[in-house]
């Protein structure tokens, strides 16, 4: 298991995989020090659960076969982390993106980002499939839904329209597979029959639905 | 909201309840200090989300015209806080049950209880239904299903089969509804053919499934 976050939605499934199930957690010194500092994780018995740190930009194996390598994305701290002002677009070990290659293909993981630098379309241009945060469609959409106050920026997501957003900034990716993760209950681009779903299908990109396969 | 014990089965629930629903969790102040000191649990908002101290043996009243009365059951300390030689049947704030009345009709909720003693046989007796820990049939049965180690009483779970177990110690409970909850996945009262089934049956059982309704 790779977490690449500690907030709730990347967590706390955590909770409902013991008891006695040997498996190994990979995460970043400070996820892991937001699990240590939550008894409750205590469940995941140390003798049966391996914790280990994964250092940004050095390649580990989770499974034979299969390398990964962790790198900061921008983003923000789990939301029950934030205190009074947090910063919702830092790089750091909060939010991580995964580089993921069995030595031939390459898959990144990045359910998370709260904005795409030149540098971030650089480093996912090598890869065959991008799996990409798809929370918002518009960044004020909960509030235009009367489902929230916060923006998708406040939240640590990009949305996907807009001239910042994830259809224009990764445009340039036209020769891998693009894959939307991560959407919020809000975003239209659930709704097969809405224009959204047109508009971001018209660029390429699937929406993510449960047991979906892909073979590279 | 009442919560009856701090482990993983009882409050995991609550962070999937996020964002942006009011409501009322009463618990002992012993719970509620393993909330507040699992930093996940932030992600219920204060603002939204009202934590009150239960006081045992005290009134209140979370529902228009219903009382609840929470009392300490024989029990243990979440699975998580359980340091290297836990105590399994205690009776403090660990784990309680609660008799919940509209003024007419009683109802117990015992989902937790590692002993029966006789105070609480008398305690249960004005009960028009009874709601009562059905974790194991047999205090071995996970060694003997090879799924675990630990007995029912280590889990802090009376059983149901044997001289100090549910059926025999609740069976002068003749004028109530009584019914299993809380039922481990080994107990072989799950099957609807088996003889134990058959068995809690005969003794007046009802063994819960989802969706069950009562009217009393």
């Amino acid at each position: 298991m790779v977490l690449t976050n500690a907030d709730v939605d990347h967590i706390a499934g955590l909770l409902t995989l013991r008891e006695k199930t040997p498996f190994v957690i990979h995460a970043t010194a400070e996820t892991l020090s937001v699990l240590a500092a939550n008894t409750v994780f205590g469940v995941l018995d140390p003798a049966l659960v391996d914790r280990r740190t994964i250092m940004l930009g050095a390649e580990f194996s989770p499974v034979e076969g299969l390398t990964v390598t962790a790198f900061a994305v921008p983003g923000k701290v789990a939301l029950y982390l934030e205190g009074d002002a947090p910063q919702t677009n830092v790089i750091g070990e909060q939010t991580i993106a995964l580089r993921i290659s069995d030595g031939a293909k390459r898959l990144y993981y990045v359910p998370g980002c709260a904005d795409i630098p030149d540098w971030l379309v650089t480093q996912l241009s090598d890869g065959d499939l991008v799996l990409f945060d798809g929370t918002v469609w518009a960044d004020d959409e909960m509030a235009v839904t009367g489902t929230g106050g916060k923006t998708g920026g406040r939240m640590g997501h990009i949305a996907m329209s807009g001239d910042t957003g994830s259809l224009v900034r990764l445009a340039g990716l036209t020769d891998c597979r693009k894959v939307y993760v991560h959407i919020n209950n809000t975003n239209p681009v659930l709704q097969p029959d809405s224009p959204e779903r047109a508009e971001v299908s018209a660029h390429g990109w699937t929406v993510a639905q449960d047991g979906l396969e892909f073979r590279l």
